[in-house]
């Protein structure tokens, strides 16, 4: 039998270390079936430990079959019917850290998504969080309402009704982690009645592979200045159709009510779902936001979606959806019995904040403070570019999309070049079905101050107007 | 054209109510297609506000298609094609939480997995919380590592190598919100190559409703005192199979190693997978707690699904799971671009927990209250219901099964007759796949005091033992 070595440094308790380097052997038959163990007295002479130490890890093993004890005679090896191999010990965690900090080298970054980073209300969330905490603790002991909680979707009614034109009752909301969790109730609502969803192309990938992996077929509709070509999804034989009518995603077209009209008239005739996404309606920086599809018809099939994600946090994963009447009784009857997908503990929070009024006021001075920024990096595409870029998607949201003329690069090429200038973009092609066949690029503008988005736009400028390539006569 | 109101006692600025009622108006064509709005100077005077509420009024309902301006003429209403109805107003609230709180009467309350009311650590959490608001708080303002953050999945890796015996990198941990989202995301990775999934019988149901939806065909496969029937999994042809066994729901037994290495085997030969379902197993009141299989063959096929409901709080909504290295490149090629399941806020205030010692120091202490209670209910049995009862899976978790002896009444008759009594129970037979063919009740005790658990046993008898239909000699 090997010596054991019981004093490597973790932080287990000996008869733990015991137990584990005995289990070892079992397994690797260094101990084979059938052999003897040295007697408790005699082992804890060996190692110099206590016989507790070796009583305690023996009956471990006994108790879950590894050794068995004959009646004054001793332990032995069970007969186990399989080799097991022994894991080699877990990769470097200071390889993980450095391989994640490596990807964040970038000193511009036009993320998409990204916000404000001084944004985030972290004293006012530190209060709130606390009067969450000091109601009812028992409630965090027990399973809440899967639909989430009432109260937070009584204020989300109301600020939907107000601020949104979305007419609904709290029952027909749903509090969900995102909406990549929307979509996959949706999908699993919708699946019994509809086979096929319809998808903006370009537009944003997630609504179709979350519903491909609930074997929906998806369909890519082409995208109009004045959104969906209705045609093309008349052809599609769709009956589910994801779109983003306020601010189409990528190129923030407003979905006029003309056409809103004839979209619910299709959902009338085929007896269709539309599933509205109205991820950043609150950022409009020129009039007043569009309000909602689903005000146009509440009674009809319209599945409303949106998300605290743009305004607030992407990192609080919490959003909601407007479910219709009619898909009420199929949604309690398939989630009844799930648990939330949130966080009672952030459901209050938030709840806190929206009933305080701190929402409203959190979404005015965002909106301001997104403006600004907004008009500076129109400004500096304006002083960079010229007449080399237009703009697309403008006074809204948290991006633009910028349209090169004339531009010798490919996307790829484009977005390495910004990459070798430290500048982070995103593509718009992956936003394709069947790639991208201009020359565009998003621009976010949520992350970066006025001055940094400045400094960003001229490094692009560098990184694509220097290179002889794109010195044509205009 | 008729008159506006413009007092009627709502927040909302005069220019959206003066655009809400024009667009009714629209909408309901009491300003029919094709009429001329009144000039911005005349709808000013005549409802006495200024000509800039008119102004924006007039310009919202213009980008968004309602309404269009002729050059030097004014504005029109544009011809929308569809009538849309307006909705009646919400439901009253009232209703809804006098419905909601109708639910709550019972006096004793056996709950499966409720928790102690006072045991969430909330002055803690309080605390924790605070800290991690402290940090950084740009974090907040982006989307984080969707597979959970990197010093939480450490604090978990070293816990279930200490506690569970689970051998894995931080790199195979992925946290989830919860059970249903460890399946969902379990369902999607083994889909391209699976198609069927082996359950236990009587078991959880959750684990075959999250495979149904996404098309897999699920086998319930009996369970014996020494875990799952091997030769009829062999059956059904499955190859991924679903298990508890270090305390199988609902009846509490514990698999022994012979058998864990068979289920091995069978993976093995098959191609398999097994997830390994660790629901509750900190909690056990008589020697140590058992490994857990994943660390058996850390390199096999075994997904490990564990959480934080069972001791620290099923509304906090976070759970993780282990997945094997082999299945990590289609883990990473599906879900790279998701966002995290959990609230940053919550997995860094998990991660502070974890990380002060405090996480295992709760562990022991609820340990203690939850054996505490277990014996207390045991007792209570023993004493009311004798010979007439025996219990089954005793020695942890949060309930035991109690098996009523020459029972005359059906498990619904049981539950309604405790209802009567006012104490709330849950059926076993929801548990089954074809229905409990005995009569068997779950009882928690997780909820109530051992002063409370007694009493509720003692209304039990009453409601069971005093009917003259049981009174049969013994």
């Amino acid at each position: 039998m090997n010596l054991f070595i019981l004093d490597y440094p973790d932080r287990r308790p000996l008869h733990m270390k015991l137990y584990n380097q005995l289990k070892e052997q079992i397994l690797t038959e260094k101990l084979p079936p059938g052999a003897k163990l040295p007697s408790v007295r005699q082992l804890a002479a060996e190692l110099a430990v206590s016989r507790n130490t070796v009583d305690y890890a023996y009956a471990q093993l006994c108790t879950e079959g590894f050794i068995y004890s004959k009646s004054r005679s001793g332990y032995y090896v069970s007969s186990l019917e399989q080799e097991c191999k022994v894991r080699p010990s877990s990769p470097p965690v200071g390889l993980i850290r450095e391989r994640i900090n490596a990807q964040k080298n970038f000193e511009f970054d036009f993320h998409p998504a990204s916000l404000s980073p001084e944004s985030f209300p972290d004293k006012l969330w530190r209060k709130l969080t606390a009067e969450s905490l000091s109601e009812k603790s028992e409630q965090f002991t027990a399973y809440c309402d899967p639909q989430g909680e009432l109260d937070l979707r009584l204020q989300i009614q109301g600020y939907l009704e107000r601020f949104r034109g979305v007419s609904c009752s709290p029952e027909q909301i749903v509090i969900c982690s995102g909406l990549q969790d929307s979509l996959a109730v949706i999908a699993q609502l919708l699946q019994a009645e509809h086979a096929s969803l319809a998808v903006e192309n370009p537009g944003h990938w997630l609504p179709g592979t979350v519903f491909q992996r609930y074997a929906f077929t998806v369909h890519s509709v082409p995208v109009q200045p004045d959104g969906l070509d209705l045609d093309c999804l008349q052809q599609t034989a769709s009956t589910v159709v994801y779109i983003t009518p306020s601010h189409q995603f990528p190129f923030g077209y407003v979905m006029p009510v003309e056409k809103r009209l004839k979209l619910i008239q299709w959902m009338e005739h085929t007896g269709g779902v539309i599933i509205e996404d109205d991820y950043d309606s609150e950022l409009r920086y020129h009039g007043k936001p569009i309000p909602a599809l689903q005000g146009l018809y509440p009674e009809g099939g319209i599945i409303y979606v949106g998300t605290f994600a743009k305004v607030l946090s992407p990192a609080l994963r919490v959003s909601y959806m407007v479910l219709p009447d009619a898909l009420l009784p199929h949604y309690h009857q398939l989630f009844r019995q799930y648990a939330p997908a949130v966080s009672l503990l952030e459901q209050k929070t938030l709840y806190h904040f929206m009933m305080q009024g701190y929402w409203e006021r959190h979404l005015r001075t965002m909106r301001t403070r997104y403006k600004r920024k907004h008009d500076a990096l129109l400004q500096a595409v304006q002083h960079y570019f010229g007449s080399r870029a237009s703009i697309l998607g403008q006074g809204a949201g948290l991006h633009i999309v910028l349209k090169l003329i004339d531009c010798p690069f490919s996307e790829p090429e484009l977005i390495r070049r910004a990459e070798d200038q430290l500048v982070r973009l995103f593509p718009v092609s992956e936003t394709y079905s069947g790639g991208n066949p201009e020359a565009h690029i998003m621009l976010g503008f949520g992350r970066m101050n006025p001055e940094q988005l400045e400094k960003g736009v001229a490094r692009l400028a560098h990184a694509w107007l220097d290179d002889k390539e794109y010195c044509s006569p205009e």
